[in-house]
């Protein structure tokens, strides 16, 4: 990871507007508290937000590593998370299952991406730009445990609220599956994991429609 | 940072319990998303929670790490960051003007540190225990630009919001710099910049009461 974020940079501080440019960005990034997601907290009342949940990636990364079918650079892996919807501050959130705001998503977000990053020094843009680059193209092993933790963190929370999002929306298995296609490629274990602990018990009790074999 | 946190064990998930404790403990930690925090948003309407202000740091910490006065090990500050506030979910959060509880806090927060991690597999309990214990002895340089952050980004969103809480507690030049007496030991930069930018404009408007120089 010392070549996307050095850790110090002697040299680096001779723009004089460069600390106050990246201040300026850290600033607008409050604004990701902001973005509501579609999943239910385990109140079951509120509905996350996207730092909320980036956040609870990031945590789970340090965790769950361990679980990664190859080994993974887990800086790498936290940086990603926490970047990885920074770009919804002016794309949105796109629904994981809105198949209309999906076929636009990718020039939304690409659009979104170069307005924000665009903001901080040419230095630190190119490495966030990077960073969500390599979650969206989900090629290397870390950008592919970035996506499971990503599948996994909101279906936990789905089961830990008796699948209440799922029922309320009419869910069917297939979409879930549809949605969850990549997961195994980051963790084999955790989608094994979902699959009996999150997805299986929301077919049991008819939350989940079963419309195709788990 | 790979003798806290190893990339990947193979050896370890024999334990066929493992990972359902993760697994809960991941669960359980959606709780900090309901701790709520002193700080306005830059909406100036609605208090952050501990999980949006724990990833606020870690994204600050990423992009902020060279002005650390000295050379930091980025993963353990994003770590240390990521953790630092997880004890408020037994704890509860102790305003940092507080006093009264500021007295107590140092205790209190131990007891729900063992509370808390012990819920986690032994390896991992005392990896993310030991990550809270640097952040709270505050000796190592990890560990100093982490309570940097902790201190910045609240006088950031402060400034933001133009004090609003500062002025509604009627606080006082005096207790900012005492909250502030170690933020430039992470970073002297960093501090320069929030007196400048965040607190001086506060006691240009009388939202911060000039009670000692600055």
């Amino acid at each position: 990871m010392k070549d996307v974020f050095e850790d110090r940079t002697d040299a680096a501080p001779e723009d004089p507007g460069r600390l106050e440019r990246t201040v300026d960005f850290c600033r607008l990034l409050d604004k990701e508290k902001f973005i509501g997601r579609r999943t239910y907290l385990t109140d079951g009342k509120r509905l996350e937000n996207d730092a909320e949940h980036s956040w609870h990636l990031a945590v789970m990364a340090l965790l769950l590593a361990e679980y990664s079918n190859v080994g993974i650079d887990l800086l790498k892996v936290v940086s990603i998370v926490l970047v990885h919807d920074m770009v919804e501050i002016y794309a949105g959130d796109t629904f994981a299952y809105d198949s209309e705001g999906l076929k636009t998503q990718k020039a939304r977000e690409a659009a979104a991406a170069g307005k924000l990053f665009s903001q901080l020094p040419e230095d630190l843009s190119a490495k966030m730009q990077a960073l969500w680059r390599e979650f969206e193209d989900d090629i290397t092993p870390e950008a592919h445990f970035a996506h499971t933790l990503d599948n996994f963190q909101p279906m936990m929370l789905q089961a830990a609220t008796d699948g209440k999002a799922w029922k309320e929306g009419g869910r069917r298995l297939s979409e879930v599956l549809g949605r969850n296609s990549r997961t195994a490629l980051g963790s084999e274990t955790l989608w094994e994991f979902a699959k009996e602990h999150f997805i299986r018990p929301q077919l049991r009790n008819g939350h989940l429609k079963e419309d195709t074999e788990l």
